[in-house]
């Protein structure tokens, strides 16, 4: 059976462009029958700020988020960094297989230290290695990536062909599955991400939905095209109804014709808050039952301890490190 | 009860160097109530070399060692690093507080680097912080250390200040105490070690101990004085003698007078076979003990994994990761 491994920081609520981008291509390769890990990579969350946040309540919400949109949890492992220690063990010996050259060299991590504006922490230059921790603990696999994260698995790669030269076969190189899914960008035009404050969270209600749809920038031409390279906002709407409807963002483009910036995002509002209405019942429901998210996370982290402790057993092994 | 957090890499079995700098004190502070923590470094080995080598072979020696040299398997803590996960899962938030520029500004990482000839690797970079978490998990109050080891110990103290800071008190910062035992020099005048191959090792017999000793360095100056700066190897071997006997250098020089080099090491060589000769004889008393030191790590491996399991529950408490 075929594992995957994929997941995120616990720095907010999932929005929409999560939920286009990665989440949906997860519950469809779940539903392919792949076998899904989702880690929520809280210690992750201090590589680019001094402070962890309400991250209990960031992995609540993303952990009703994926049920909402769609992932199993009776055949899901869904667990949370902090409850697995032997998955951090790994750094030890991972961190011995690969230079510091090599470390600072990851663009995506330059990337990062660039848009934090802080120093360089040791745990901003390591964190691809513990990544690789996450991915080889439990035998992933696939990865699914968007290519700013290519880099890591990359180096993943590396440290399981440098483990398996050095103290032999223990771990196979993961493959990168790339997300075909289209970028969707914010509100204002900018990525969509948390910090940016321009997303549209998947827990949102329908009115928040539509007046987020109504304070998003366009431009001033009431002919609507779908140009993504010249109208990018506007392309941006109309990919958001496409992505709901199906239909193609010309074919939109076309039907509202010259109904200018204000059809155009009364007709993404309606696609929105239609294709959402049953992920927000779904998600409604999970949250009134009490004490659900807490035994997905018990089941997931226990499963995860019992792979990662297995690893552990057999890494400690081919290392030597056997006493007792 | 002030505690003690202390230990080595298991490179190979302990020689006369390790026991008048280090491990006689320790004994020391042992027997003066301070409670005792040895951590073999097993995961350290690797920060300078690609291969574990015979680490199991070596932990049993040092252990063997720790015992003939008067360390206390009843109230003391043996344990391996590779067998407490808990105090590797510190290394993520620990990371999270130096920066790289002050781990690379390390005088001691530096040295390390230049001796190993080879490229920095993440392990090499980043083990003073996992130093840090053998410290901090255990709130050891005082760490016995070489001069090499000072800036290590401030990053320590650095780190428990910041995660206060940070996050709330968890973490008190640990004293340094300077070890005043003189450096005991190889048999060839350069610093012993294990891989200089120039140790007499604390397990060596006493014939073997007389034939490194005659192989020692000397000059061919008949008087035998005590001048450290213009004679280090005599005065090496003069101190050897003085550690062991209790006399002055110069006195024992001043009794071998014009007798040269010969004279000189067959006194040293005495002194060292008489002083040795009771460790020893505890040492093949308790090698002959079947399961003794697998007893030692298994109940010092579940005493430092109860210490950790607490201090991480405090640390996930403080840093907002319960969930469950």
């Amino acid at each position: 059976m075929t594992r995957m491994l994929t997941g995120e920081r616990p720095t907010g609520p999932l929005h929409i462009g999560h939920l286009f981008g990665t989440v949906a291509n997860r519950v469809r390769l779940q539903r392919s029958g792949v076998e899904t890990m989702l880690v929520l990579a809280d210690y992750q969350v201090i590589t680019d700020r001094e402070v962890t946040g309400d991250v209990a309540g960031n992995v609540r919400e993303i952990v009703l988020d994926y049920l909402a949109a769609g992932i199993d949890p009776d055949t899901a492992t869904i667990f949370t960094h902090s409850a697995v220690p032997a998955l951090h063990q790994l750094m030890l010996p991972f961190l011995s297989l690969v230079s510091v050259a090599e470390l600072e060299r990851n663009p995506t991590v330059k990337q990062e230290l660039a848009d934090s504006g802080r120093s360089m922490s040791g745990l901003l230059l390591t964190y691809p290695v513990h990544q690789a921790a996450d991915i080889l603990f439990c035998h992933a696999d696939v990865v699914p990536v968007g290519r700013d994260q290519l880099p890591h698995l990359e180096l993943t790669r590396t440290i399981a062909r440098r483990f398996t030269q050095r103290y032999g076969p223990c771990f196979t190189e993961p493959e990168p599955v790339l997300s075909e899914a289209p970028v969707v960008l914010g509100t204002d035009g900018r990525k969509m991400s948390k910090s940016n404050g321009n997303g549209i969270a998947l827990r949102a209600s329908a009115d928040e939905t539509v007046r987020a749809i109504r304070s998003a920038k366009t431009d001033s031409d009431r002919v609507i095209t779908y140009d993504p390279s010249s109208r990018p906002e506007v392309a941006n709407l109309l990919l958001l109804a496409s992505l709901c409807t199906g239909a193609a963002p010309e074919t939109i483009a076309d039907e509202i014709g010259s109904g200018g910036a204000g059809r155009l995002k009364a007709v993404v509002a309606d696609a929105l808050v239609e294709h959402l209405a049953p992920l927000r019942a779904r998600r409604a429901l999970f949250a009134a039952e009490p004490g659900l998210v807490a035994d997905i996370l018990a089941q997931g982290n226990a499963r995860a301890n019992e792979l990662a402790d297995a690893t552990l057993r057999d890494v400690r092994e081919l290392m030597g490190m056997t006493y007792c």
